[in-house]
């Protein structure tokens, strides 16, 4: 990598708002502003540094309804909302009383990211990504995939009028193809699994100069679009922290940076910087941070994923160390469900709050209820669960549990008699 | 029906809001509010009539975002915000220039209304009749339904905690079963058409006074949610009418309550009261309304439905007449298109903006096309295309015309050969 991979000549100045650096998250080494994703000196991944300046919530207040409301807060360009790109973000935060009550917990509130353009949060940092890839000169988008990212890729690239390149497995279910094939981008299926697809995503990035690769070239940028997971929770709860957050983990960058969204609004006075606890949720199939967190280990032994939670199977999660920090500093916990639980979190989502979630989202409630049996889970404290994607993109996990209680006749008595009037 | 149909003898005074009086369509009959949806006096539709007092923008502005901040101008209880439903609404107006652009159109809004909890505007109109019904004493929320409306009222009781009773033609798609089968209500598959569905839906409303069919016996309160489409496209645009709209057409109804939201909001000075024309929109397939409008007629002949936009497929529309009326009124018109142009509607769409529609929208867009190249809407007008539900209820649709740009190897050469670099 060169700090000039991607960037335009004629370019003279970068606008990313308050984006001054990178900085190595292990050794803290600093270096300019660029489409580099490890630091040279460590090895450690990259991450944006800022200088905020002062943030009020009236600027905020006075932003668009959506993601780019914090651009004060993000590598992004001042002008961001007026550049053609999705708008994610704004999604509701539902107070989820009859969930709180099945669970027994006191107050619960369900993060509904299902409302974004593609349906799941993977349009908050692509978004982010793509807004960032445009300063840098890069002119067509592009990700390794195999589902949600994909679809986001490709559609904000077609809102933006840029090229997508999107590589997946060619053995991808039929469905996932067809809501990424519809954006009219260069969706290629490769003869491979997911590994050898990410692998060659990172050889395309250092081949093709104009190709930005959302979670590789620009992952610094594309991973700060999580923070507003966190900023929309805290403004919308009011203008403060929860005491309790689940999140679920497949690279676990977005555990880490729904923390780091927190924690800057604690420092810039948006929010009183209360203590709040963040736990993580796997699936026991792909549970690498898990069982480092169950095992009190530092490093997380990378998996062979074997589960339905197909959107969290990352056997080798690469942020899988900072989760573990952010929840020991916390005082949180990780716990991980099986396939059933999955499901069974799914349906009660469902029943509960009238929320169909994938199964990440499963994951996510199936683990609440497993913290609080227990006792890391605190049930008099206020809950936030993270619910980052949309049944109807997983329909093949319920497939099997669910169908008409009946059929009929159509006849008023035969209806009466199979509801047991 | 009686006026106690459904009634709580309890309860003794009944809050619907604003609303006054329930008024027949033809000869504007008044009979007091009830669950019920057509005139003893001159068997046309009822419809809520209101006495709306003063309603400033501050008011609006400061309510939530979704549909009960217009709670003043529906018949919902004044604290209806607090009572467990959903919050739908608050989908965004996106500005559509590269869509613009690919139409020869100077101007267009693509109203994005799959942000919605189950990704169809049928989020709105149940989510008013569940409002209501609670207040009627209704304790089950039912629908006939093959898709959309389904999962939006299985939803909607789930979040409640109400029971649901949903009717479907046993011969609906496995994926429809499932996306309402999740929410745990009565799904009851009937073994018979569409037709029989509905026709066993009013006889069960008949026989069952705490059942409220939301799209039957309280369908003058259900009908009124869809006002909120325009409600807030008018907000939206910072508040003032489009100078046109194109409105799919099902029923009808959607067409002439956005309309009616229209005026609404300029009687009440909410905006200026400044000319706009409605256009409708139909798939050649199931066009009763479009043909009756090319030849010059009032009334609307029933068809028997062949096309792919299954959730336009109503052959009996019971507002044609009344959409014909909102159309001539304000200078619109309407037009088909056939299945093959919906689905270039849809990919249309979701190439040159990212949005992902069902058939329906594909309806939309490619009418939109149409009445431009036919010389009926206006180039140079600022045009709102609505668009009313989600792209992945209905791949089948797309299922034959999308796939990947090439299948590879994992090498870069070959993908970057594909892509002809």
């Amino acid at each position: 990598m060169t700090a000039s991979l991607g960037t335009d000549p004629a370019r003279t100045t970068l606008d990313l708002g308050p984006a001054v650096e990178l900085v190595s998250k292990e050794e803290g080494h600093r270096q300019p502003l660029a489409p580099e994703f490890v630091s040279a000196e460590d090895f450690s991944p990259l991450e944006v540094a800022y200088d905020f300046g002062r943030v009020r919530r009236e600027d905020i207040e006075a932003g668009p309804k959506n993601i780019w409301r914090y651009k004060k807060l993000l590598p992004v360009p001042s002008t961001v909302e007026q550049i053609p790109n999705t708008e994610p973000g704004g999604t509701r935060l539902v107070r989820a009383d009859r969930l709180a009550k099945a669970l027994g917990l006191k107050t619960v509130w369900v993060k509904d990211d299902t409302g974004n353009p593609t349906h799941s949060f993977k349009d908050r940092v692509v978004a982010v990504a793509l807004a960032a890839a445009r300063e840098f000169g890069f002119e067509v988008l592009a990700c390794p995939s195999t589902g949600n990212l994909a679809n986001a890729t490709a559609a904000a690239a077609a809102r933006a009028g840029w090229r997508s390149v999107v590589l997946i497995p060619k053995s991808l279910e039929r469905a996932k193809i067809l809501t990424t094939a519809v954006y009219d981008g260069d969706l290629i299926a490769v003869d491979g699994n997911y590994d050898d697809v990410n692998r060659l995503a990172t050889e395309l990035a250092a081949e093709h100069p104009k190709w930005a690769f959302v979670n590789v070239n620009v992952r610094p940028y594309y991973s700060e679009g999580s923070k507003t997971l966190g900023f929309e929770v805290a403004e919308q709860l009011g203008w403060r922290l929860p005491e309790q957050i689940v999140v679920p983990i497949a690279s676990g960058s977005q555990l880490t940076k729904v923390d780091k969204g927190f924690r800057e609004f604690g420092q810039l006075g948006l929010v009183e910087a209360s203590p709040y606890k963040v736990f993580g949720a796997q699936a026991t199939g792909c549970s690498p941070v898990s069982t480092a967190f169950r095992n009190g280990h530092d490093v997380v032994q990378p998996v062979k994923p074997d589960t339905i939670a197909r959107s969290l199977a990352i056997g080798n999660p690469a942020d899988g160390p900072y989760v573990l920090d952010v929840v020991h500093r916390t005082g949180g916990a990780i716990e991980d469900v099986t396939d059933e639980e999955v499901v069974e979190g799914i349906r009660l989502l469902a029943r509960t709050e009238g929320i169909f979630t994938e199964t990440a989202g499963g994951v996510t409630v199936a683990t609440a209820k497993k913290l609080l049996e227990t006792g890391k889970l605190d049930p008099d404290a206020e809950t936030v669960l993270l619910i980052t994607g949309d049944g109807l993109k997983t329909l093949d996990a319920v497939e099997n549990h669910l169908g008409p209680k009946a059929t009929v006749p159509p006849s008023t008595e035969a209806v009466s008699k199979a509801l047991g009037y």
